[in-house]
């Protein structure tokens, strides 16, 4: 439950309009709900600061369904990665306000009261290219719903420098920059190089075979000779996009 | 060149104490300095905000105490990483007031005029056991030249949570969080979810047979529950340092 | 052949209710039965004091069904892992008392006559995430078969340490603990630590691609911190309960 | 602080023996005392029931000293193991009655009072070969300090399989039997299918080169055909005792 | 173009059978035909003794059927391995006198004379489950069209060691010895010791998630404490079946 | 825009046949077109000498069909690689002119005026097996696209050594080789020995299990023992044609 | 104990020479004899044909001499393998008839009385390069111990392809054929090409950085596209002798 | 035997300055020459222009010394590469005209009389960092033994782009570009989108743990989007010189 979620239901139940047990109800499914396959944790919001995500894969559409459900009731929002087509269209169906992103494969529904964080500044989504969309999406999806400002800059890979080059003053603009790349990744050793503001690195599956589902680009952004560089999972666009908002909110 | 260093020289040659050639002679060394098997970067100060950095492993000494000469005759301030006990020794003979860590194996010498930049916070840099020493004092000798305070906590694996739980409030209050372990690296996971600032991790090569010299923990750190929690390379104390640096500095 | 029905198979010849040929006959059988393309094992049970197990993968629909019919008509009770869909409805069809389980992809068929069999105490089976179900579910089916009391506490990973804390009286309660976990698999070391009992850890193939296929989780149990935790194959929830049926078993 | 110890400690102050500074001075170090470097866990007899290990690569000879100093002023008997062999020297000579044992490479201090726990039986350590031994002994050292009685078994590789079919008898007598092995480690699955009790089973580093420094092992034993065999570290002799420990304790 | 074939060419030009345009359009295509993608070898026969073995992966549909044609026109009879169904369907149409077998994936033309080669004894196949029958069966079938007796002992793997050494006798009266396992192969580390014939063996992708597809099997049997224990390609039972026709021919 | 299409566009200019609007409307695009998703280079032509090659592999088909529009409206021709079968079918239609190549995967539209380029020779592309073939279409296809001469030699594998040596005057006539081979990928190495003109060797992904995807091939040829081969990545047919393309230009 | 040396014992009771009480001595260390850390296997010549093999990685220099005096004595003869200098020089000492090989490092001390087994005929070393001659020696010697003439062939490696095209008599007229290669290990494809008897590869750590200690030439000898080549564990001479051994026995 | 060499002994013996008898023993060398542990190759330069090298890992100091003397008597230069300081200490020694280079462990004996090669420009060595200069300064070496110019480039890696930038007309005017690059291995992306001449890339073992000995580097290089960049084994200077002379030979 968020900070200002938990003011609003102390408020209310101080003017009267919600009862002791509503107030209970609501309460009482801190710090977290048992649905029995899982435990729908509804201080993510007070602790972290951002909706509860749900990752799909290895979950049936029946309970992503219901731990949606869970989180929807208790109006904390929450963001849904890797889904299905068929997963996406069933909570959009049942969440109207949620906000389907099929090149992201996301869904994403708002908090029933808009989240206001304070931040540093924008965060930059930065591709190498075209093939790395999809993961670029995820993190900037993400990175929207945990409240930052989202910029991006796309097919900028390092086989034509210019392309990098052009664009130095929206680079140093970034309060974060995410650099998304497949291939060798060398993309983000030359941002790396170009700017002082932190770095985080998502290596992408993309490439042909000794890529090795995105080893390669692991192991060359773990390497990378611009000091500073972080690294997240490989094609994990969300995980980039936490890595940011903690770097990007004042606290 | 570091601009307060920059700013010093031009007010110095204003006020008639350096003449046109020897403000020359000083400039002329950027943006860097072709030495025949390496070009000196005199810029590193001034675009990344800290002394450079001689990364000692495949140099000779000779090699390593040439580029530390040129850097210490810019006044610049230099930090020498993996240095081996001779390079340590050498390099302690030839700059006096540079200060030698044997644990960390570095040697810094500090720029001829203070670096003091604004930054949000304190660094913590936490071990999960006492092997992970070398690297964690890698990180926080590296971290105090690029300008940061530091704090420490060690010996807090998860095998005995207690000993984590207990420090909470250390770790609540950092800027930045610097995890370093090894074996299977959980710490990190259990950081992450403890705090909402920045976590980097640095993965160590500590362990029995299978941690395959730092792979197990570089692969759990990879896949961390805890959203957010960004990755360096192997045993890479600086090169978290850096990414501290660049979270904790305020532009 | 189940001690328990050996000890009843002389008895029902001693009363005259079964005739020589009868008894051969059921003897006969051990200790495999050679059908062509398998030595069906019918001293399983007498051996290892639980039904036979009939791993799928790679085997027929045709060979599946062969065997398991060989199976119960010795009345030994069986048990199908990872059993496609199409075989676990073919075996339900031809055999009307076996419990089905979806989720799992498991057939079992309990013997004939109950096994009891004296045990420590219950197995308590703990999952990370929502997403290491279906192994966790496989573990506990395969123990109950196996004659174990099992329990069940799920979603409990390290990224919200509070979830397995709140849990220390059920884990410390357990006569053997089965950790099931995926991604970097912190779970494992935080409960062995909590615990003294033993503690055998399942790595699954969920996770981010630097997971690969399970390969990080397997590594950091083996790497564990917390000393005497044990590991099975990735994804191999049957192993992790044939692994806790030894150690809970009196003899 | 073994619960032995602390209910001596307090009926000698009832008996007016200790006077209340010294009490305290003994129950202040626990849960565990901050050293700079590490945190010296005194609890682990309590936890666990039997005495802290120390690993010793990646600390220093120091280091290594002031914890044993530390855990032998607190009367709990310690073991370090991977120690080098001028750190058995050292600790040899720091605490005479410290047992030190060259081919395991370990040095036991016994706790001021003996431990003792209520065990199933016998520990059984096997080896498929001489070049197993090393770790063989570490886990019967560590098995010992733990508190079971331990019986060896060694040489038996399968490879002259009568020379393990020909001690069946030891091997069913076992209440925990932990295999030592390295090549393609079949011991394990053998072993494991004779008997019914746990198997825990240690992959070494013995082998031609494509075993991979101990790869190959592992694998072989995380695959067992035997159902129910549990895995630990590459030569890890000390976990494999751990584990039989848990086992064999009767609570 | 086999011996007997050529021997039977000459012959029945000599007898005026054969114009000699026909003799010549028989021998033009020897030492292989290039129809475009490939080069039909009809000097197989020859050389290695039996049919030209088409392994069908990465090949057309349109392909296969091209060069089976053409060696089933020069009557050198073929074996194609690893045919997919449709493909299994239309060479069985094209040539009526083949021989499909659908466990082993294979498709055999007898050549238009039968092979008689002078052979030590029997090639047994040995498989350690049920799982590891189709590369086996590809095995068998290879060696049979090889010129081969072939004998089979299915599902003895080690985890029941009495299934392997009950016989004994039928693996000490092969001439070469065959094992197809999985997971971690470890029967052919106790057949290797209890025979002293040649064995070959053949790692299969059988197992659990951390067999790897095989590679834990493979390194099982690279590292086998048998010595003189050969290894051929995971999976490849045709490979395997080669090897031991060279072993077996006497020349 | 290829060096041609810009004379032709400035002659055009001054012959009045262009007003400036247009000119400057063709020019514009230089040096890349951003379509939101993409960075269209339409100066990859004057920078490299050949179309701009679209991987297909990760985009989706209207992501593709837009950037091909944009780069056939430009003039500049294309080449898509690793095209599904309905992305081929959709740029055949809407590109009546293109090229497409089912074997290679490829669709080929070449640009509004020829290019000529000045080359050494000929390329020559050989394949090991039948199996290879597609990775050589890929690597024929692009060479042609590219400017150079090709021609092919297929199924030539060091199994029957008669077939490569027997066409040693064809190997040594070729400006450079290009060896397409998969499993051990030997070809290589023996045709690296008979030659001195530049070979390029495209492991394949062809082979049984230990094959691991084409990492056996890959590995062999980094390890070639004829000196000066030079290596592409797995299945990469496109990137050797590059690689012989900056051979084989004369400048 | 071997055949021979069991019939002249009992030749020499039946002539009086021996006591029953010295008879029993001599059998009753059948079929292994404990010493403690070892059983050392006297049976190993009565099964397998050739004396014991000693592995001395692993092993202490006094557990080495131990076994072999125990050998020796029992004068079955024995081979010690991959023995260090200064346990080469101890046994040279401690066995004046033993033959010490400083490449190949082994020390070979004939039985009492000569094997003479018959064999098909020779076995044929091969080398690829001369950086390959520790392991081939290794072989050489160990076939040679195991009564079988031995025949050498070295630096024949393909990127000179006429170095092993002017040898093809030569190989035509071996028994068995060991190719011993490291980088690529295309020889083993030519080779095996080359001649229709059997033919085994050991792959050598020999190679520049990406032959990863022999994992190339091991990948590569696996995937060979001449079919019935088999592979023994990276450098492993003497398994290819005890392969070669099986192969050329006849029975 | 170099072509000029042969030609001036047919000169020579024409001119009568030769016997039959000394022209034979010159010729009688060819093709290669055996001195037992290797096959000395005396046509090297005469089939690929260029001196023999000796690769001396593996080979004992007597072995090179040995081979070295042949070749030099046969007058036709050599390379000794990896040599350890007493091999370069050996064959300065012997050889007084041979220029030793210890930074790239060569010992470099030109031919008798020059080689003059027609080439097509400069080869430039580029290196990203100090560290690579070994590996850089072998292939350098090389190239030039091998015929062709060399120039040079240093510390030009990508994390400050403005190093590679500043010499792009250095860059485009090379024939042939070696670019030597360890961690991630960037550069070689950048250089190959700057230039169309081609470009050879060697990784490095430079780096921190997850460099994993160069692995990520090759890997990197292999996956470089810029098309077209080949890739040589990991430090293979030797190898990226004779790629190099391959491409810049002018036939």
């Amino acid at each position: 439950m968020r900070p200002e979620r938990l003011k609003n239901l102390l408020e209310r139940f101080q003017r009267g309009e919600l009862s002791i047990p509503e107030v209970l109800d609501q309460l009482a499914r801190a710090p977290f709900e048992d649905i029995g396959f899982a435990r729908v944790d509804h201080h993510r919001a007070l602790r972290q600061g951002y909706p509860e995500v749900v990752y799909c894969p290895g979950k049936s559409s029946d309970q992503i369904a219901e731990i949606c459900a869970r989180l929807a009731a208790a109006g904390d929002g929450l963001l849904a990665t890797r889904a299905e087509p068929e997963v996406r269209r069933r909570l959009a169906a049942e969440h109207p306000r949620a906000e389907v992103n099929d090149l992201a494969r996301t869904v994403y529904l708002p908090p029933a009261e808009p989240i206001e964080i304070a931040v540093r500044g924008a965060v930059l989504v930065v591709t190498a290219g075209t093939s790395d969309l999809p993961v670029a999406e995820e993190a900037a999806v993400a990175a929207r719903a945990m409240g930052n400002p989202v910029r991006r800059l796309d097919d900028v890979g390092v086989a034509g420098i210019h392309r990098v080059l052009s664009e130095r003053a929206e680079l140093a603009d970034a309060a974060v920059v995410i650099v998304v790349a497949g291939m060798e990744a060398a993309l983000a050793s030359v941002v790396g190089g170009l700017v002082s503001v932190p770095v985080v690195a998502v290596p992408t599956s993309v490439g042909y075979g000794a890529s090795f589902s995105g080893l390669a680009a692991l192991l060359g952004l773990l390497n990378s000779c611009a000091p500073g560089v972080t690294v997240v999972n490989i094609d994990n666009g969300y995980g980039a996009a936490a890595a940011a908002t903690r770097i990007n909110r004042l606290t």
